[in-house]
């Protein structure tokens, strides 16, 4: 057994500094321990008591009957070092540390987190800073969270690993209380030692768990990250994660927190998708679409029937999924003859859906069959069935109704319950039917189990198979136009035709090769905003474009206070759409970044991005990145407008990819901008380019 | 008293077809008049039985002892209209109608209703088709809802009006099980006679209401929902709406259920936006929304002190408040010495906000001492508690230290319960502390308080002071190009200069005096889509004009069928942004669409939309419209583009909207497509439009 794995299921537990005031947060680990059923050795350590609720108690860790697998250390941080080092010294396989003061708090608290890790040498360490965790699966809690105090949890399938040791106490006892049953939760914290990933890949290999829940505040090691999401993809476990720090305040709050720095948002939703974790976006559905995702069913597509024998939830519910791109078709012919049979009463409410079955909601045989109708319809992919105040007179009968009808289709079924009544949200959740009381929760849930059984995109392990291009005589520092575009091509991303000229009388002569009017530039490596200074003019014929040079010269040397000696000549593309292909980076990794040109496009911010992965981009995920964009549309025939050459621009995308995937830290900063896409079969052009290349 | 509030307050209540079974519907408005307590007279009639509930039962209506204030009718719907009839001719001031099988389920329903209609004559009637109302101020139930099931209700200020029966039940019990105190409640579903502006003028004078919940399907006369909810802003009573059909599937089901076309969600977002209604984005925001408007409180900025004993949830408010665009700012240094003199440990975490006294989570004493210097402090608008695990341990104490410094501030407190604890949830609300378990809720009530506090926007009453323009010799039809530009120049929308002429040789004079260059356009009350036929040139110079005539003549000749007689020639307009002005009718009123001009902006849908006014916009609603645009900064100079003259352009806006309301009905269509807004102090000029008058 590794580490995590004893620190999950040990066989014997070292509480140091433990209380014998169960009030006390120093007296909670071992009561709690006890109350909840641990049936291995506990040995509480502290000096001033010989016993804590019959348990012998002892003076130190020196003293201690053998080696625990977990030592849980509720000592303030000081005492708490010393103590992980003597546990170190001792064997422990893990120690959990409680006291906060570490990194979180500046530049004492981070020396002392470093010192804890000195401390701590081959020994495992959870925290420090963290609630602890608690495994439900086999009744071992090895924390001191209040949520603790609730006599009896639902043990279930979702697995949670969260960063804040408050949000595992708020959503233990909340799920508890709506019959959500989780197997095991994990409070990082400052991960000093252990960090989300490990948990990951713990839960990922843990039978009881089917779905991972993430409570993120930072990645701290994005590498590590991607290869256990992947992982727990490949597993057919869907990952789901609730991520804060998406607005300045809540990142600011989030450092403050656990001493992560949040990084942009953005490159958190490129991260989410490309390693296939399904992103919550409300604090409800981060409870809502785990719960969901445990019944382990999947759906098949958007057709949702929804069963109600109330009238105004049914379309409460309708309106919610409809907003969110689900489809509610009315039952086909076979399906409405079978609900007719079962009903007497307005039969036109059973052609429609909401299906409105009023009688079921009071006779359990009714809505079995009803249910077992519609979920044996080829209509409908999923159903939804809206629990009325009927049913609060006789829960059982309707829930065992409901549950009764699970076992005979594999199609996902939520209930959607509308009164106050929180015994029959339990009572469906502990049958294993999914149960909401928003109906924007059913939309999510509905949503997420859409993504987690489509084939994951995005999730691409395999490297492309082109081979790398050689770098042996790669310029580096800030490059020129013509060197970057040089460096682009080399990759695959052509350029337009131009030529490097230093004379107004080479000017002249390759513009006459080059077509009736060009652009001419300054080249530059020191000049980026070539325009900023008069070092750019568009649409020039070729019979002025000495003279503009000579213009241009004097206009860039009074402006910039420098002579140009080079510049470009290059063919006019007309009829392109222009894009831009950015690079950022950022502490989640290196991302390519794809944007509509123009004005209008940048005030849309409509752009794209993507995490390089190793090996780049495929050309799958390129053309996925290009049809995300709002502005699609145009590159797409919009109104009659000619298609642009998407296949071109996807292999460009891919290839810029590439580049910065090979080229990894080296390449400081690149951009295209603008690229034109010409009509299809006619290629793409990069028309400008930046590259920094570090040594 | 007028009928209304005799329907929420009779003195007697008859009811027809009552069930001696309380377990059946019709048994159940007797069993709970009684239950709640209902002081007044109750007369049940069902000629099988004698007597219900002790209660005298009485054969039928005729041997009632006295005209009831109030009917609640338990009857099929063949038999109610019959009861009806007799009601209204007993002298009954209201009657409730509960059967279904009216205008929801087609023609023979429709036929039904208004049979009903025409039985009740000048007596009132709610529904049909609907659950009754349920006046909790005075402990008047008159309702069949299985809500009624529970032992008591919180009364309080807010006021609902539902086009649902069902979500009425569903709202009673969820505020009821969360302590948040409700006035009156009414489901007025058919409405074949009272309707949702009724109810929205009652609980504007009804003194027990502060807050007005509606849920909506849909506004059937909108005249008299604007001037309803118009009062109510003037009452200073905020209307909260959460609408229902904002998806087709949505709008599907809500027809099947109460009948009511939906019109479209936008429309209803002007709608509600120009008459001072909230709009809650979520169903539980409709609960949560109200509830925190009921304090009276009102909020004067965004900036939120978040003060938490645990720091995961203080962290998850902080983020959720930031994604909303508050402002949650450190403490000022007088603020933060206050809190350094309350508080022994880390003195760091009172620098920073979130808040975090971890001590003052168990001490009250320390809890209301840094309530105070929060509310005290210059710095904050508002205060969140975030309400941890320690409370559970002490829950009057920790809801008693709030509730106490209520009393010391008018700014808005609200509280966030992290773990599982409805016991606090009711708690705190019951003490008038809003309390909420989603961080979203926070964010969602806040920046409803602020919508509530501001000086009420685009609700204007009053007529803008123009005088009418003379319609006298308005042409009627589909209007040519010229005449419809004429039009909208009378009422302020300077055109293009331009000349109708018929003869290449009228062109060539006339673009001469047009400038060197200009457009040329076939002249057509019939062909709308002139360049679809070739019929229009732009950027013909002055010499070519005449050649460029003939030759659009004899394109469009053979392809539109018919020779132009009558062409524009125009001034070509340069370095204007282009905009879109149009009209569109519908079921709620005229609206008047600005949009930004161009391909990208139309993919974008950057388009805004207003109801136009009796007398039509105002200077600063069309202003308002404008910065409503996406692409607003193209107009405001952006990345140095020159400033375009957006007073001119609502001016444009102002005079179109008062085109619109002038000619009502007859205004069939209407669009200025594209209108140059010229850089500022340019003015704006209509280049092209479209005007269909009615007779």
């Amino acid at each position: 057994m590794n580490a995590i794995s004893r620190l999950f299921t040990p066989r014997s537990v070292a509480v140091i500094g433990a209380s014998a005031d169960a009030g006390k947060t120093a007296g909670r680990p071992v009561a709690y321990l006890r109350k909840h059923g641990f049936t291995g050795a506990i040995y509480p350590v502290n000096p001033r008591v010989d016993s804590i609720g019959g348990l012998r108690c002892y003076p130190d860790i020196a003293s201690l009957p053998e080696a625990p697998d977990v030592a849980m250390i509720c000592l303030g941080a000081e005492r708490a070092n010393q103590a992980v080092r003597e546990l170190a010294e001792k064997g422990a396989a893990a120690a959990i540390v409680l006291a906060s003061g570490y990194g979180e708090t500046g530049e004492a608290g981070q020396r002392r987190q470093r010192e804890l890790q000195d401390a701590a040498g081959t020994m495992r360490i959870l925290g420090p800073n963290t609630i602890g965790l608690v495994n439900l699966t086999d009744d071992i809690p090895l924390s001191a969270s209040g949520a603790l105090e609730m006599d009896r949890f639902p043990t279930g399938a979702v697995g949670l690993v969260s960063q804040s040791g408050g949000i595992l106490g708020a959503l233990l006892s909340r799920a508890a209380a709506r019959g959500i049953g989780m197997s095991k939760l994990v409070s990082t914290s400052n991960e000093v030692d252990l960090e989300l990933a490990d948990f990951i890949d713990h839960l990922v290999d843990d039978e009881a768990t089917r779905v991972i829940a993430l409570y993120v505040e930072a990645v701290r090691n994005p590498g590590k990250f991607r290869a256990a999401c992947l992982r727990a993809a490949e597993a057919g476990k869907p990952v789901v994660a609730f991520k804060i720090g998406r607005s300045e305040a809540g990142a600011r709050a989030a450092v403050s927190h656990t001493g992560a720095m949040a990084g942009a948002d953005r490159m958190y939703d490129a991260l989410f998708r490309q390693v296939g974790v399904i992103r919550a976006q409300t604090f409800a559905d981060f409870l809502d679409i785990p719960a969901g995702l445990a019944t382990g069913r999947r759906l098949a597509g958007r057709r949702v029937a929804i069963l109600t024998s109330t009238g105004g939830a049914g379309t409460l519910v309708s309106d919610a999924l409809g907003v969110s791109g689900f489809e509610t078709p009315a039952p086909d012919e076979v399906t409405a003859d079978r609900l007719r049979a079962l009903q007497s009463g307005d039969e036109a409410a059973l052609d429609r859906n909401p299906i409105d079955v009023t009688l079921a909601g009071l006779k359990p045989d009714l809505l079995r069959g009803a249910i077992n109708a519609l979920l044996d319809s080829p209509t409908y992919d999923a159903l939804v069935v809206i629990v009325g105040s009927s049913a609060l007179a006789m829960p059982e009968l309707m829930v065992g109704a409901i549950k009764d009808c699970m076992a005979n289709s594999g199609k996902p079924i939520l209930a959607y319950v509308s009164p106050h009544a929180p015994n029959l949200v339990t009572l469906l959740n502990e049958s294993g039917v999914p149960a909401y009381t928003a109906p924007e929760s059913c939309a999510a849930v509905l949503d997420a189990l859409l993504r987690a059984s489509a084939p994951a995109t995005g999730t691409t392990t395999a490297m492309p198979t082109s081979s790398p291009v050689s770098l042996d005589d790669l310029p580096s520092g800030s490059l020129d136009e013509a060197q970057a575009k040089a460096l682009f091509a080399r990759f695959g991303v052509p350029g337009v035709r131009e030529r490097v000229v230093a004379t107004p009388e080479e000017a002249a002569a390759a513009a006459g090769e080059l077509g009736e009017r060009v652009v001419l530039k300054i080249l530059s490596g020191e000049i980026t905003h070539k325009s900023d200074v008069g070092g750019v003019a568009v649409g020039v014929s070729a019979g002025a474009v000495a003279g503009r040079l000579r213009e241009m010269a004097g206009e860039v040397t009074m402006r910039a206070g420098a002579t140009p000696e080079r510049f470009l000549v290059q063919e006019m593309v007309t009829g392109g759409t222009e894009i831009i292909l950015g690079l950022h980076r950022d502490p989640l990794g290196t991302a390519i970044l794809l944007g509509m040109g123009g004005v209008l496009a940048e005030l849309f911010k409509d752009t794209t991005l993507r995490l390089v992965p190793p090996g780049g981009l495929d050309r799958a995920e390129a053309l996925a990145m290009i049809r995300e964009l709002k502005s699609w549309p145009l590159l797409d025939g919009y109104r009659g407008r000619p298609k642009g050459d998407v296949d071109a621009l996807a292999d460009a995308v891919a290839a810029f990819s590439q580049l910065a995937a090979q080229l990894g830290d080296r390449l400081v900063e690149a951009e295209i901008n603008p690229v034109f896409v010409l009509p299809a079969g006619q290629g793409v052009k990069a028309a400008d380019g930046v590259a920094v290349i570090g040594h």
